[in-house]
């Protein structure tokens, strides 16, 4: 539960508001690289915290990222003309490098004179990973890019993949953290879990769905939160998952199978990242930190069809609100909780169930929301000690972004921390990449 | 005309503004029984007076009637699972029973002892004439149901059936009370009215061709208004028709031919329920008060290819502003006032056209807008005394609804009101139902 | 660039803004003649200045425009019957002649008496050059007509046609008195001129791409301004444009190729009608004074599929925002400079793409601006005028727009005013006529 004045603290994120003045001391994934894929390939659009931008990639490669509104007569840059190392309005013809630079203005008599009092909004923008990253703060507190382990992985070892969800990113920041509710939302009917039962079939996941009321112990950590949550299993052990969260919007889910090595199995993460108030792009990242992915491995976790879809060339859903998600009630009486087909597509249907941004004022929350307040109290913290001109300290860390969630099986008297210490001390950089 | 604020007045319905209350204190129609056909049936999603609501039946096949969200975090129970003896929310296992109380919390490690916090809004709701009603007042305010005939009769000899109307509640009411605008919005053109007469056919509804002003008579009744109007019969007759309003938006139609005995000839009403400010339910009931409706009677009344179609599963009218109520001008010169097919359809063109809420104040109004001018009145008092903590009496006696309307031919010199006692003393619920 | 506040005053339209009440002192395009082909048609659809009107033909012919909304209960006259001399409202009847009289009240018995107390809003409507034209000014004031040489013309010498834009009129409007855009916006390529300069071909406009940066004279008229680019040609002479633009909103293109007769020359001009703050009507009219259109030419000048469309039906364009205006990058990088077929539909793409009103304080406009910051001026300054009580005289002096534009090869010495007089002193209005 949240006063309806902090909720719009933790939801709006537009340019001025702290919450927006917030994110953008972060560098955040923007497109995947595949969007702009070549040299002078055709712009794009894009919108990020309420600002409408265009991308392009200019004939050296790099990526440019401006205000999508011509400076001159605001028309819009995304019908411009990628052209030698700019983009050029096609209105009167302006041209702009990915510096923001005017770098032509032929529709002037004077233009080679006045193009130097020009210059339109432009963000920095990187790639790593497959996937464009954009700072959208203030100059002079540019930080470098997080080490996410991830990003730095050959092509063949990772994979990246969006979909957009129709509500506030707070919201779908939410649910990727609560690791309360994969006993339901994502969990087999309590039949069906009988009939597996019977059958002698050992889920994988058993310990989700037999101890549905895990135990939470969040604690704040120089990058954000590390998430554990503990059911109970076998004999003298506990079940620990480690969810862990990185400022401002990333995620990384603890692996099903506490018993294996986390340094040869694969993992996946999210990120949030606010389009506007009201919508948000999901991001998934896959990686194996060992081996590449077979193609049915690439496909399953990056692919439209995959694990994360089904979505369209567009990255919209397929199941969505204006189809109930293709919700099947009789799947649902019969096999799984919800009776939707698809984890992503479980979440979206009650995370955007609740309105485009959910008023916490009426929300009453339990033990098992711990994670979920605490981030809150996090983020409020930060974006209000910003406000009082502290910044953030993880963006300028990105050294502490190199870190793995966790799923363990310890004896009932260990410490979580000290028990999963070997995985949280995280993902190994490849010396080279790191430099 | 009307003031801006009185029009404020008499068309905002959410919590909290003076109608919106008065209304509550009202049973509604809220959905036909046939949307939750059987015990643990499909939840259903309703909205009425601005609030969104699921609705479901449970083991028992009581009706439970929520607010939509849950309590918890706000996702929509609609998405939920109907289980044994409650709804339980997919995203963290939370269910509630019809009276809205926590009956489960799994999610919680001290779940059994905290959910005995934890109430959700639940509204009563009752099944009787294949509809079923909910209350949305203050407990200790809830009436009984009012003794509508219709809803007492055996399932053969009555049908209903609901479509969308796409405007403010009051302007459909006007529209249903107005007996004056039957003579030209639902008529035949002067060319076909000639025509007819050529041939020597003479019209059921006759005189309310041949008098296009009736003179109006409005009686304040205990349970709402009797509209008499007036018009000129052969010799020294008059033609009355009176149409009941029962508050707080129900409307019996007066039968065409005065001649019959009324309890011998089917009927059939309407009630107006506000969805939001802006869209309406406009339901339909029709009843034999003697004997059952034949299949081709039942579709013809209640069919969704009936009198009150078409419609299509959702209930939305197949004729509406998108396809201009499929207006035919060749027909409108030719053979009908308005070129539209379908009584509901012409009310549905004009309300729907003069925008979602009506500009009252923009108005001039005639002595033929008598019944509304004085519906307006009655509302406006009724809400302003409930201001002032006067309950609405038509609320706790549902037995003053036990009417019927009347169409009678009279001598001149006859009085009304006697003429018509023997109809308006109403229906006859049968005495076993009534208990 | 513009403060807000005098961007609020230069786009909003509406009844009571100083802007509104100005364009309401001058004669407007309303609808096409064939809308309302002949006397008692169907009645038609109208919205102006933010205005919901209703629109039909009489049984003399005479044009009624109306307001939209019936004065008795609002109802929306375009469900009417547009019957002997009047249109009838077909909820209660009440019928109204062109003048906005209610001339029948059959649903009042008191009808008679009654009438002569109703009048609704009524527009003037006259009909010229193959326009319905609407003034909606205050009754003392209205002008007449205004002299638009192509409005005398035979049917058979001219067209009009328009298509709705989706932003605001004064965003359309700097579109068309742009005389700087048409070297980029509906240019060719680099690569393509270079390829048309080496195949020997000479452009019929090839100074317009040879020299981007002409020089602006802007000189204001008595009924607007005379717009004046000058470009270099070959040896000592200067390529002089003359782009006309009549108070309010009215523009007339200067021919392409300078060296013929004016006189001898096809020609066309736009106006930009404000439908509501967002939305425009885009006339377009083309005339030839001294001969006949080929069928041919009809069709590229005022057909659906010609020069200035396509549109559908409804005058909607096929090519708009919702498919991107057709865009083909690989027509952009290879032939033309944007890659959008048609000189409409590419205005309409930048235009549009700026937002449905431009946020003109963003803007950094330099001297190829010129035309736009005087009409800008212009428009601000008449409008301030009138709210101090000086009516705009242009409106009052139609025959002041009996004008045609220019483009002429003049000597580097020569003033262009002197050396396009016997152009810009105009259009040659048939003597009987313009009676």
């Amino acid at each position: 539960m949240l006063s309806k004045e902090d909720n719009e603290l933790l939801t709006r994120v537009s340019a001025g508001t702290p919450m927006g003045e917030l994110l953008r001391r972060f560098w955040m994934p923007a497109l995947l690289e595949k969007e702009l894929p070549s040299p002078d390939c055709d712009p794009v659009r894009l919108k990020l915290l309420g600002e409408d931008l265009v991308a392009f990639r200019d004939t050296n490669g790099r990526v440019g990222v401006l205000d999508a509104y011509c400076p001159h007569r605001l028309a819009n840059l995304y019908f411009g003309r990628n052209e030698e190392c700019g983009i050029r309005c096609v209105y009167h013809g302006w041209k702009f490098d990915v510096e923001g630079n005017c770098v032509d203005m032929p529709s002037e008599p004077e233009g080679e004179r006045l193009k130097k009092n020009i210059k339109t909004t432009a963000y920095p923008a990187e790639i790593r990973g497959g996937v464009v990253w954009v700072y959208m703060g203030p100059k002079e507190k540019q930080p470098v890019l997080p080490d996410l382990e991830w990003a730095y992985l050959p092509e063949r070892q990772r994979t990246a993949t969006k979909r957009m969800q129709m509500c506030n990113w707070a919201q779908a920041v939410e649910g990727g953290i609560d690791s309360s509710h994969i006993s339901f939302l994502h969990g087999a009917t309590e039949a069906q879990h009988k009939r597996a039962a019977d059958q002698g079939v050992v889920g994988r996941n058993r310990f989700n769905a037999t101890d549905r009321h895990p135990v939470f112990d969040v604690k704040e950590v120089p990058y954000g939160l590390a998430i554990a949550a503990r059911r109970n299993a076998e004999a003298d052990n506990y079940y620990w998952r480690i969810t862990q969260f990185l400022l401002p919007f990333h995620q990384m889910i603890p692996p099903v199978v506490p018993e294996r090595d986390s340094s040869n199995a694969p993992y996946s993460g999210h990120a949030w990242v606010p389009i506007d108030d009201e919508t948000t792009w999901t991001w998934t990242f896959s990686a194996h930190p060992k081996r590449d992915f077979t193609d049915q491995e690439r496909e399953f976790n990056g692919g439209p069809e995959g694990m994360w879809g089904p979505i369209d060339e567009n990255f919209m859903p397929k199941h969505n609100a204006a189809n109930d998600y293709l919700l099947d009630r009789k799947l649902q009486r019969e096999l799984t909780f919800t009776g939707i087909k698809g984890i992503p597509n479980q979440d979206a249907a009650v995370q955007e169930s609740m309105g485009r941004i959910v008023p916490r004022w009426k929300e009453h929350v339990g033990t098992s929301d711990t994670a979920i307040v605490r981030w809150r109290s996090l983020m409020l913290r930060l974006a209000r000690e910003l406000q009082g001109g502290k910044d953030p300290d993880a963006a300028k860390h990105g050294e502490w972004y190199n870190v793995r969630s966790c799923a363990n099986m310890l004896k009932r008297d260990e410490d979580w921390q000290e028990g999963c210490r070997w995985l949280t001390t995280g993902g190994q950089i490849p010396a080279a990449a790191a430099e």
